[in-house]
């Protein structure tokens, strides 16, 4: 069985005002950063306020005084921050968090979250939590000491699914799909109006997508292999607009187990009636945000055949 | 945070009639095998049917056809099981399984199942199984090819509980518990009259317990560190017999979350009005075994608090 590690580490960085654009900093720094991470970039779409660009290892996106990189696989972001922070200092930063997700394959990675706080610690001050039971699904953050206050706007969700099933799960995990057909099957111009979108599908299977608006940003990545398939969804949009994006997201790829984190936002989402919450945590973080996290599983409703190796 | 793997490996072995006796092999034989999984034998208490030793990690049973062996933290059975089969080829060899739950932290393990697969099938043709899903609880097994039949009364039971809470937890925890007051919390005696049992208790916590009557055995094994608590019980008792005291183990230690686990017997437990049984599989083994595993879990409910690294 070809497995492929979805889940996510993910960076995202704040400079003080006064400090020169990241943007204006250019492709070849970014190019550097992603390369730490082991990864590289494909393609990218720009507009007054955001650089998106997709990477062979998920997306990085960059506005004038923050940036957010989002690393899947077996990538190293720990390094790239390490880069990163070579080159802003503690009195230009104004606030970094950086987030590892539960890995279904812990042991494949390059390096363990205890790890690469020990080297971030060395780096930078900060703290650093757990977000569910260790036995189970869960989220690590660590964030910067320094007090920061975010914008009333700034609020970030991100939906994480796992063994996703029924016809799109299906069609994601086909040989002959098309980048047309994925994008039909999602239908982001319908779900998206005025978004600019840029998507890649990967060999023999495998999506990701970026889209952005003004200074707002989706994105998505897709691993729909049998067995460990993860999708993950994140995003700055409102409220309003968001929650018909990730109930659509659910009833499309009706996922066996989902987690939902979220940053300054309180999402209640349609849940199918047979999903239970099975773990949630709340933390109020010293950089601002309300940091909440939740799994939901489907139980199976009869005993599922082995898996054989 | 002091971390200790309870999660265990186990392997047994049944030889075809007409060999010697294992346990004619003495305790050098054994304390060979068990030094190559990196553990030490403590203790031992013996009746006409079994050796029963007590390690620095978890169990060994010896019968005269069978062993059984089970070791926990960063042990590595695997090289134990490699050593076994140096001594019994497959022509002596009428039914060999290896197990391993997941773990807690997978990534401080010396060898990833895969690994101990790779190692185990150069030696010895068979398949393997996972029962559970990848991104929840779930139990590997490996067995012989060869066809076996089990006897009618060979049944085993695994009841492994985390996140124990509750009083009986909170001593469990104490650094001023005595092995006196851990035989009384568990009332092993008044659970299992007529058992003989060797028990011993860890600095600073952590406990084990091995209890043998004629050829049945329970073995009990805790780590209590909050946050990643882990207690397991196994036996091969008649399920009349067991059930009370799965039933007892489970209401006394209050476990957020446990796994069953079981080989030709269908136990169900008496288990608390709010646990959801959020994994299920069944699997019939060519060696004879029907497994079932099932996890259940407790949903927190409200938002617990993160746990600050």
């Amino acid at each position: 069985m070809m497995f492929f590690e979805g889940s996510e580490k993910k960076v995202e960085a704040v400079l003080k005002t006064g400090n020169n654009s990241l943007r204006a900093l250019g492709k070849p720094f970014w190019e550097t950063m992603v390369a730490q991470a082991n990864a590289t970039i494909l393609s990218s779409v720009h507009n007054d306020d955001c650089d998106a660009y997709l990477l062979s290892e998920s997306s990085l996106f960059v506005w004038d005084d923050r940036f957010l990189m989002l690393t899947c696989g077996t990538t190293t972001l720990v390094q790239a921050v390490t880069e990163f922070l070579k080159h802003f200092s503690q009195n230009e930063l104004a606030m970094l968090t950086y987030q590892r997700k539960n890995e279904y394959q812990s042991h494949l990675q390059k390096s363990s979250f205890d790890e690469d706080l020990a080297a971030l610690s060395q780096l930078l001050p900060g703290c650093a939590w757990r977000l569910g039971h260790l036995d189970g699904h869960h989220n690590y953050i660590f964030h910067s000491d320094a007090p920061y206050q975010p914008d009333a706007n700034d609020a970030t969700a991100e939906l994480l699914m796992y063994h996703i099933q029924g016809p799109a799960a299906e069609y994601l995990r086909r040989n002959d799909q098309t980048v047309e057909g994925v994008r039909e099957l999602f239908d982001w111009q319908g779900m998206l109006p005025d978004f600019q979108f840029d998507d890649f599908l990967f060999e023999p299977f495998g999506y990701s997508m970026n889209g952005i608006r003004g200074d707002r940003y989706v994105t998505v990545h897709v691993t729909p292999q049998e067995d460990s398939s993860y999708v993950s969804f994140e995003s700055n949009l409102d409220q309003a607009e968001l929650l018909p994006v990730l109930n659509q997201l659910l009833r499309r790829l009706n996922p066996q187990s989902y987690d939902v984190i979220s940053f300054n936002l309180d999402a209640e989402l349609d849940h199918d009636a047979r999903a239970q919450r099975v773990d949630q945590a709340l933390q109020d973080l010293a950089v601002g945000y309300r940091m909440r996290f939740a799994h939901y599983l489907v139980p199976p409703s009869q005993p599922l055949a082995a898996i054989q190796l």
